[in-house]
């Protein structure tokens, strides 16, 4: 077995060949002046299972086609079982058409995946559970919050609660798998997105905040506004200190900026996207995966 | 028959719309706040044949995208038969593997065209023909040199000459087909590239040029190194004015600057970019293949 990291998750794969004590591929990966993706596998591949390690998060378009690239190089030159781990599984908002005529992005790039050849998928905390539907082959949804709220058990908490950010059936989940973890309370807010507009509206529910403090367990931070909305009410409602833990912090704009200006004490995400928030590794719950325990929440 | 035009080549497809009398069909596009494409069918195109117009200049990968969003969501939602235009066709420069272990761009591409549904497809001047070999839908690959030597035509040329920047099979077929279209001479330059560098030497041959007016015809430019060359040689011999005419202008930085200071005349290009310098449409080449008119070189 061997690892292949992609050019949108080269210190995660080292992180997972480190741990699982499986080398890594030698590739070369180049964009031309004309900005086209060139990749290379600097070895024999052949017969091997290879773990192509490639996350999607922002530019979504440039990470997927990357993979792309990758894994059809990898089916064409033999290699004899492909396992992806794509911690950020991008286009996974729509699992129907909400309106007639819509594109299932979802299930293009499952259909892709599959054509070209993956064997399994694995990712890490998935917006939209049911575009796992969509796929033929094994999908394994992780979750982070686990590894994320281990993060923060290390923050002193004081009579700590977990908070999902919207009352979606998964986000309570993932809180509820936190708050397990911290041995903590957790709750949720009430969430509305317009489908039209985009709008997000949170709703104040009355929570039982005071003094005390909170981590919010998110998803995805994307524009960061439902997070900072998050944060504001329960800041509002007394609550002392506000920690935001997200499995992917897509980094768009002054997303963070206005969460910590919200009155959030810390913003943390995880390797699922390279940037400097990146203070949790997915690594670990890989690594599990393979072995078979699978960190479901 | 219906009209699709993707994000990339909207106002060619109108054009297209235009001269076959075909109705372009309502969609809706548009990038969500962190960057994912969104598509959709603003009317019923079911049983419909569709005619979808997308060029994959840069950013390649984003356009490589909304092409095979468009293409899954028109199967997925019926169309009869589906043609795909794409004039500029990226990814084509490997029609095999150079060095061992290298990706074969074209193949994936042509795999993922073939898996969502689309039954032909039409390109313009494809910088390598060995890669339409990967597709088992018909491929037609049209030229526009003829219409860039329309162009060129209302310019008084003083006896022209038509000269290939690099002495490629391919490259000399298209300047021979604008020389026939200009009435004029056509010959050749040399060029190589380094494959491992990139670096391209094109060789000063003597050519007949002193006092003559010039048309460079080419298929790509990128860079514009090969062009600026090109003509640097030419007015070096002693040309008169050198026209450069090239079917897909990429407009990467100074591209165009660079050959303007080596003593161009004017740089043209065709709408299979969407840029200023596409004075030339593929429209017309297009619509005569439709009617069994296949204009190659």
């Amino acid at each position: 077995m061997k690892i292949v990291g992609g050019p949108s998750s080269i210190d995660l794969a080292r992180k997972i060949s480190s741990a699982l004590n499986i080398p890594l591929v030698n590739v070369r990966t180049k964009r031309f002046p004309d900005g086209e993706f060139y990749f290379k596998f600097e070895e024999d591949i052949s017969g091997e299972d290879l773990l192509i390690i490639q996350s999607l998060y922002p530019p979504q378009d440039a990470h997927a086609m990357e993979l792309f690239l990758i894994l059809h190089t990898a089916r064409d030159l033999g290699a004899n079982t492909i396992k992806l781990f794509v911690p950020y599984l991008a286009y996974s908002r729509q699992d129907e058409r909400y309106l007639e005529g819509e594109c299932l992005s979802a299930a293009m790039i499952a259909e892709v995946i599959e054509t070209l050849g993956a064997d399994a998928l694995y990712t890490i905390d998935v917006h939209n559970e049911n575009v796992l539907k969509m796929y033929k082959i094994p999908v394994y949804n992780l979750t982070a919050s686990g590894e994320l709220a281990k993060y923060f058990s290390n923050k002193n908490l004081r009579d700590p609660v977990v908070i999902a950010p919207d009352d979606e059936d998964l986000a309570r989940r993932r809180a509820k798998h936190a708050a397990k973890v911290l041995n903590a309370e957790w709750n949720y807010l009430e969430k509305r997105r317009d489908r039209y507009t985009g709008e997000i509206v949170t709703f104040s529910k009355a929570l039982e905040v005071r003094g005390r403090d909170i981590v919010i367990i998110d998803d995805i931070i994307s524009t960061g506004k439902t997070a900072a909305n998050a944060v504001k009410i329960l800041k509002d409602q007394g609550a002392d200190r506000v920690f935001v833990g997200a499995s992917h912090i897509l980094l768009l704009k002054d997303s963070i900026k206005i969460i910590i200006e919200s009155g959030a004490e810390e913003v943390v995400g995880t390797d699922s996207v390279t940037n400097e928030y990146a203070k949790v590794s997915v690594a670990p719950i890989f690594v599990r995966a393979l072995k078979g325990e699978i960190e479901k929440c």
